[in-house]
């Protein structure tokens, strides 16, 4: 890329190179295929540690697949999908839910991304009724798409409100890292400790070339879950190669130190370009992305020296990732850039 | 592995050095995430090359899900697939397809794996009734899970054939490239110039960590494909180490070197065990497969000291593959195990 | 029943006499099934001389079955349908849509159950975006589930807006009738004329035994339409029995009187509750629907003397439908007692 | 239609005067909808007196649905149906169960239509091993699509057998009055008493208008149901209408004498061609058809004057279905024009 930088998503960097090594230690000679080798065993022993005893994790290739193949290993076709508007499984997934698991999912609109029982009381409707799709799981983003983070107190107030309503909480943890980060708290405290059912455990964003785990916090959901992955198309052959970056990552606690250098890297950002001409963080900066909106005309001129996503054209609002490579010089350079006055100028103003 | 070796699949062997050499190499900074960065135009370009010009390859993340990703871009869910009662989407993916897909599968029987015009022929019925499915793609593995393999004018007879009848020829080349060796041709030998209509293209098998393709070789398919990969959760986002390994694979033909020694393989050790007492090879030696019935008695000691898989417990017939990694030693110990007279006394004999 | 009368639904009335007799009048000896019979064929002709030339009618057996297979035939997977919140298809058919064609549904919220161009505009976003599910059909109600009318111009602003972006627009005509009835336009003034793509037709709420039809007015999903319905499980075999039905409503328009008749007692029973203590009306009234709230502790036991349904628990908000065999003196009656003190002291008072 | 008589199929038929009658007879006033209504209770506790008292009957629209729906309230996606390879869910529902639930269906071989535990046997395996789908349901046709019938003791070895290896038996009985009349026994003796667990229960072959049924024998698909049949698009909402139906055909046993009549035709033109030449009685005739093979040059010209299908060209086998309305008149001019000279001159010959 001919950017200064990039600040469009966190699975534009690369791997960092303790997950390459880790994926080349375990390359020697044979192994069991799809995960009934050695090395897939130890790294589950791992990550139950991280997530407590009731953890069953079982690894698979991406984010989407994860999310899809969770979900399915709970739910009924006619079972529905309690989620944030914003959701990843509901605006980026091309519908892959409703196409493989056949179900329906009930967007709630919210003001940053995050669930409250509150939000979700109104959507529980039509139980028992069979004109209705059955509620049967919220499903929530951890952090979300906007970068903001639940508490364990927020998560444990959704867990408990889902199952007073017999239903369940799935949480997307794609970014999940980020928000044990940015809480300083152990993954258990936002995930088994919190009462959640199902987790999509993301670390491709976070450090690793590609690899994602479902853990089931109860029994029934694991027991199915090997006929799941295999028809959901998730199934890795050579699964101790997805394993080592697991094990990479959960070594050390290096998916903590990858998740807070890029959650500071977004307050850095953020503390940036606060106060910019025209410019106006739009969400609580919490783990590794900065909301804002800009001047409309200054969107493209800015792309041009680095790379990122407009979120909502209507309203000129970007988003800016950052990630666990990205350098202070980087940011520094695009705070300047920012800062500076060359966009020109009439127009922009305050404003929006 | 406490085993002596492993004949159970090539999939069970480790990666090709070069592949984590090329995953290494592509590590650099940050990248256009989902297929839009350099390293995976540039490597579409050398399939393309290897392929034929109307090649279009998109990279996936494994073997199931390049076959039901492929077949969903060409069919409709009242179409079917007619495929041979052996091949791996019949009898090896959960149901993948028909769960993803909506679609029906028509096995057919086969002595071999392979399918002829002629074996096809009576199961393209019900044609434009609207009570039956309509057949709409002739699938075939090449090599087969038999191990045996099509030569380029069995191939081309059955483009000509499905063509003629407006069906498409879609090839699970998973051990293309084990063909592509064992015949001496071109990869395009047995695809493009031979009529196929898509590809699944595995390297997994043949010394990648994980990594496949979906290739069309028409325009509408490859038009559609980008939302029935993400539909599909086929779309690796950090795809640069998802070519990486395809570059490993076709530079200087690595990928049939690669093949060429687990076919010899496979035929040294047919060779060895051809005349040992009560085995039976039963299927041509083709590629990286040796299929043999042998006294039951015998299986269960032999596979407590090398693993391979029982194929058909009725008949006794096992499967044992070779690999890119096999070694000359591992086959001549294998050999020598079942030449040895250790199997014990009776009952065994020439028999089956 | 006991109850005194039930505004609880067009479908609790049962079927105008002539259905009945048209049904009698075809059950003559053998006829070829799955409408390849002349009474189906007859009956086509006059479905096109009712909608337009360009209208090619398929009947089946439901309305959901009309809602989905019309939408299947036009949908790929990977599509979405932008549509009411208070859509059936969204609301109503327990996920049907999403189970069989595997689409996504876009709710919009609307005020009175009707979409313009400006509502669903912002929803018609990520077009050519793989992650986004593809924008593709507009789905309106004629009349709505809250008993407003589109008017003709309506009707072709919206089928205008989504032609210029390349939607198509569907519209679940299962109170088609009642629309027209209010409108007092031909059918064709609100399909063909107005320039929609499908059309789901339903005269079972409006004095059949149980009969609709899929309506193209494009050629290609006609020419798939007969696989796509005997895959939905919407083929009747005694098709000559589906199709008596719509030619008793279609001879003479009995389907416009019968519409007619349950429009203007839904405008009696409006007139006559107007203005009763602690009744509002919520809706315009159209069709032969009326909305209203009133007093919540009055609920149950006008409910003990007529059913209805409760629309929305939290603002009290209920539905009175009246069919065409609601008689006047119904009407009066249910008014009567609505309008009387009996409901009790306290408490109701004007308010909501 | 011109012919003089059609042997085409039981449901080319009407439908019988008692079944119009009882329509008609439920056509008072309002009733709930969608089979809360008395009409259809009532007639629920009728088939349970006829099917057992662990028999659970929901209605449905039509002979796709009821396997369809049937079918998914026992089944996982990843599970898969052994079945026939003449069953008319593997060959004449349009792939409509594999689109709707996601199942695969192994189609078995078979000599006269009907499965036995040897035949099922070979192909229940994989079981517990995730790459395969997992058997869970063996589906029977009573009376098969040959025509061929099911003793009680048959149908019971299935059932034992199936239950011994934890599968369910369905029982496809779109034809199983033709079935109980053939056998003489009561319904019970080839349904509950024989220890089958779900049925579809057809009666629009045996002279209804269009009006099938769904019956469980345990509890827990019985209770999913209800949202089943609505997402199955298979929910009648003037429920009365179809309840009314069975109610006439299950009053004073009108099924069995419809069935035995057209059993009794079916044998009558066996009889009456047995014989004739170059005819040859393929199968066993203990139903409502007749299968026979005749010289290829003699179809064409009985098709002028009677309708029927061919089922098979290559060996020009055809398919004389007789229907509770075939007149013994019809059958002596079928008979009559089978065994004349007619046909004209050479080739035909006994041959095959």
């Amino acid at each position: 890329m001919s950017h200064s930088g990039s600040f469009a998503s966190d699975n534009t960097a690369g791997a960092h190179p303790d997950v390459l090594a880790a994926m080349a230690r375990v390359n020697t000679g044979h192994a069991p295929a799809y995960g009934y080798d050695e090395h897939t065993e130890r790294t589950r022993l791992l990550l139950r540690r991280a997530l407590g005893e009731s953890a069953q994790p079982f690894f698979v290739f991406g984010g989407t697949g994860a999310n899809v193949t969770a979900l399915d290993a709970v739910l009924l076709p006619q079972d529905c999908i309690i989620t944030a508007a914003t959701a990843h499984i509901q605006v980026d997934e091309c519908g892959a839910p409703e196409r493989h698991i056949g179900c329906k999912l009930l967007p709630v609109e919210t003001p940053d991304g995050k669930l409250t029982p509150a939000l979700v009381g109104p959507h529980i409707k039509g139980v028992g009724f069979e004109h209705h799709a059955q509620p049967r799981v919220i499903s929530i983003s951890q952090s979300t798409e906007y970068g903001t983070v639940y508490t364990p107190e927020e998560v444990e107030a959704l867990s408990e409100f889902a199952h007073s309503r017999r239903l369940l909480l799935h949480v997307d943890g794609a970014r999940i890292a980020n928000a044990a980060a940015s809480l300083n708290v152990p993954l258990k405290a936002i995930t088994s400790d919190a009462g959640i059912d199902l987790l999509s455990l993301g670390i491709t964003k976070n450090g690793a070339v590609g690899a994602e785990a479902v853990v089931f916090f109860r029994e029934e959901p694991a027991k199915r879950f090997k006929y799941v992955r295999k028809q959901g198309m998730q199934l890795p052959s050579k699964m101790r190669f997805v394993a080592a970056q697991f094990e990479a990552l959960f070594t050390d606690d290096l998916w903590r130190r990858n998740a807070a250098h890029a959650n500071a890297m977004a307050r850095r950002l953020a503390e940036g370009v606060r106060g910019a001409p025209g410019v106006t963080i739009t969400q609580q900066v919490e783990a590794n992305a900065v909301f804002a909106t800009l001047p409309k005309n200054r969107i493209a001129p800015l792309q041009e020296k680095f790379f990122f996503y407009v979120w909502d054209e209507a309203t000129s609002e970007v988003r800016w990732m950052t990630s666990w490579d990205t350098s202070p010089e980087e940011v520094d350079a695009f705070v300047a850039e920012v800062g500076s006055g060359k966009w020109g100028g009439g127009g922009g103003g305050g404003g929006n």
